[in-house]
C-alpha cells in the first residue's frame, strides 16, 4: 500500500478519473459526474474548465428535459479533435485506424501483409496509410499517441516483438520503426493484439464492469488477454497471456514456436485444417471453409470441427480452473469455432471444469468485433493521456 | 481509475501505509519512514501519534549511532501487545498459532486431524487450543482478528470451503464454525492454503519485492497462490489458481475432483507413490520415503521421482507461459519434489517455455517454511487492520 497522493497528484487523479468516464461512458451530465465520482459540484466545476481549457471535453446545455430548475450542463468528451493513432499488425494485413477520444473510429485503412513482411518495411507501408488519413485531419486537432497491436510477444518496456511465432518476427522493433517513419512526435505504444482486444471490450465491449475476464484470440495462433481483479496482467516482461502455448499432449503435433502439442496445434489453423483433411490451405477463408463444409454436411469437416471444439473445450476448463474468470470471450477464428462447435466445448468444460471454479462463467462473442485490436491499441494511447490529462499535446 | 481520495481516506491510506511498513520491515527511524514514504516530518511525526495513540506502535530514541546531531526517533511496531490468531486446517494436521504484527509467531499448537474431522469437528479442537494459548496472552494485548488457511476452495465473500478434494469436504462453513467456538468478537477471513502461503512469502519472504509470483503448494493435491502485478489472483469468487486441476493428459488417472489426468495425479501424493509401487502408502511420511529410496538408490523410486519431477517441469512450463512469472516457489511436498528432481524440472521448462518467459524466472524454495500458512492467515487479519489502523479493537 503506497502513501495518499499529494496535492498535485490528487488533480491529476481527479482530471483523469472525469475525463476516463467520459471517454468511456460519452457525454455526462455535471450533476452526474458528481455522483458517479462522489466529488462536490464546484470540484466538478473546475476539473472540468481544467479539461476544457487544453481542449480535451466541450460543455454545452443539455436538451431540453422537460423538468423544471436550472439544467445541468453536458461535459462531452472532444471526439473529433482529440484522438489516437491505432495500427494492428496481423499475419495477413496491416491496419492503420484514427481513433477519436470516446473510442469512435474516425478513419481506417487496410492493406495486405505478405507473410514475411519484417518491421522496417511494415512501417514505412503504415506510415503511407497515416499520411493518406492525415488529410482528413481538423487543422486544430490533437493527436495524444499511438498505439500498435501486434500478432507476438511484447517486450513492455521497448514494444520490442520478441517472437511472433505466426508472423516470423524475432526482435522486430516495430514501435521504433514506426516513430521513425511517421515523424509524429507523439509516444508510440506496442501491445500483443490479444492483450489490447481484451483491453478493449473490458473498457467499453461485451467484458465492460467485468473483473475476471479471459479473451482468447485467435488468428494463427491462439492468444489470451487476461483481465485479473480489474487489471490487465501483463506478467513479468509483458509476455503472459500465451495460452496459446500451454502443452496439451505430451508428445503431440510440432508447434511454430519449437516445442511440441501446445494447444494451438490442435486448435489454430493449422490443426484445423489438418483435421479437416486440407494441411495444404492456409488463411483465414481457407478455415472459414472448413466451417462452411461442416455447416452444409461434410462428415470430415464436421468431425474436425466437433474435434477442434473439444480441444478448444479442454483448454478453457484449464484456463478455467487457474483463473476462476466470469466471463471468457471468443475472439478472431476462435469465435467461429466457438460458434460452429458450442455444444463440445461446454460438454467438455462441464465435465473437466471445477464446478465452482465454472458456476459464474459466460461464454461470449466479442462485442467490438475486428476493431477490437484497433480500439484497444488506441486505449494503450488514450492509457497515457488519462494518466496526466493537461499534459497533452 | 477512481477519483482520489478524500480528507478521511488520505489519513487512513498514510496511517495504513506507515503501520505497513514497520510491520513488514520492523522498526524504522522517523527520518527512514520520511524518506521511504514520501511525506514530511511533521506528517510522519502526527501518524506515528495517532498509531501509538491506540496502542499500535511505540517510540522510543535509537541506540547510540555515534553521529552528531539529535537522533530520529525509532518507531517499532507492537509485535507483542498486537496479535491476531491464524489456523491452518490441513489433510492431516491442525494447527492454531498466535501472530504479533510484525509477523513474529508469539505462540503455536499443533492437533492431529483424522481423515474426515469436518468444520464442526475441527473448531472445538482450535477453540481448545486457543484457551490454551490464551493464558500467556499479557492482559492490555489487542487481539485484531483471525484468519485461517484451509486446503480447498474457499468462497471469498463468506469463508465457505466449497470443495476440499484431499479433507474431504464440501460446503463446509470453518470461519462460522470457528466464530461460534472461540467467542471472540473478532472478524474471521478465510482463505486458501496456498494463496495465504503465497500472500506472506510475498509479503515478508522469499518473494518479497516481486510482482508476478506462482507459489506450488503440494500436499495432497498441489495448488498455488498467484501474485500477479503485485496483488493476489483470486479470480471471481475466489478459487482462482487451482492449477493442480489443470488436465496434462486427456484420459489419465482418475483425480479426487471427479475428473481425469489433472496435474496433481501425476504429481501429488498418490501419483509418486503410485509410481513408487507403494499405491498402498500414504501421506507426507511415505512420500518422504520415496525421496529417501530414490536418495539411496532404489532404481523404482528413483524413476518415480524423475517421472514426476519431469510432469512438474511440465506444468510449471505452462504457468510460466500463461503468467511470465519472475519467480516460481516450491512449497509443500512440492518443495521436496523440487528439490529432488531439479534437473528434470528444468530440463522440461527449457525445451517447454518460450523463452521470453522464461528468461527472468528464479525457481526457489520458501522462506517461511512450513510456518507460512499461519503467518499468512494473519496477514489476512492483518490486512484489515492496515486497511484502517485506528478502527482496531
Amino acid at each position: 500500500m503506497r502513501p495518499a497522493p499529494s496535492q498535485d497528484e490528487v488533480r491529476r487523479q481527479n482530471l483523469g478519473a472525469l475525463l476516463r468516464h467520459v471517454h468511456v461512458h460519452g457525454a455526462t451530465t455535471r450533476a452526474e459526474l458528481t455522483t458517479t465520482l462522489g466529488l462536490n459540484r464546484s470540484t466538478i466545476g473546475a476539473l472540468t474548465a481544467d479539461l476544457a481549457g487544453v481542449g480535451l471535453v466541450s460543455e454545452e446545455a443539455p436538451r431540453e428535459t422537460g423538468r423544471a430548475g436550472r439544467p445541468s450542463l453536458v461535459v462531452r468528451p472532444e471526439s473529433d479533435r482529440v484522438f489516437a493513432y491505432a495500427y494492428s499488425v496481423e499475419v495477413d494485413r496491416l491496419r492503420a485506424a484514427r481513433i477519436g477520444l470516446g473510442g469512435a473510429v474516425l478513419d481506417q485503412r487496410e492493406l495486405d501483409r505478405p507473410r514475411g513482411l519484417l518491421a522496417a518495411e511494415a512501417a514505412p507501408l503504415l506510415a503511407g496509410a497515416v499520411k493518406e488519413m492525415q488529410q482528413g485531419v481538423p487543422p486544430d486537432a490533437i493527436c495524444v499517441g499511438a498505439g500498435v497491436a501486434v500478432c507476438g510477444m511484447v517486450r513492455r518496456d521497448d514494444g520490442l516483438v520478441r517472437l511472433g511465432p505466426t508472423t516470423g518476427w524475432v526482435d522486430e522493433p516495430i514501435g521504433a520503426a514506426l516513430g521513425a517513419e511517421l515523424g509524429i512526435d507523439v509516444p508510440i505504444t506496442v501491445g500483443n493484439v490479444a492483450d489490447v482486444a481484451a483491453f478493449a471490450e473490458h473498457a467499453r465491449g461485451v467484458a465492460a464492469g467485468c473483473d475476471n475476464v479471459i479473451y482468447l484470440y485467435g488468428d494463427v495462433g491462439v492468444g489470451a488477454g487476461i483481465i485479473a481483479g480489474g487489471r490487465r496482467l501483463t506478467g513479468h516482461g509483458g509476455y503472459g497471456g500465451e495460452v496459446g502455448h500451454m502443452k496439451v499432449v505430451r508428445d503431440g503435433m510440432p508447434c511454430e514456436c519449437g516445442s511440441r502439442g501446445c494447444w494451438e496445434t490442435e486448435i489454430g489453423e493449422h490443426g484445423l485444417l489438418r483435421a479437416a483433411g486440407r494441411s495444404d490451405a492456409r488463411g483465414r477463408d481457407a478455415l472459414l471453409a472448413v466451417f462452411d463444409a461442416a455447416d452444409r454436411g461434410d462428415a470430415r469437416a464436421q468431425t474436425a470441427v466437433r474435434q477442434a471444439g473439444d480441444w478448444l473445450g479442454f483448454g478453457v476448463a484449464n484456463l478455467v480452473n487457474v483463473f476462476n474468470p466470469e466471463m471468457v470471450i471468443f475472439g478472431g477464428t476462435m469465435r467461429d469455432l466457438y460458434l460452429a462447435a458450442a455444444a463440445q466445448i461446454r460438454s467438455r468444460l462441464n465435465s473437466n471444469a471445477l464446478g465452482a471454479c465454472l458456476e459464474h462463467v459466460r461464454l461470449r462473442t466479442p462485442k467490438l468485433g475486428a476493431d477490437a485490436p484497433l480500439i484497444g491499441a488506441a486505449e494503450l494511447a488514450f492509457e497515457r493521456l488519462l494518466a496526466d490529462p493537461l499534459d497533452v499535446g
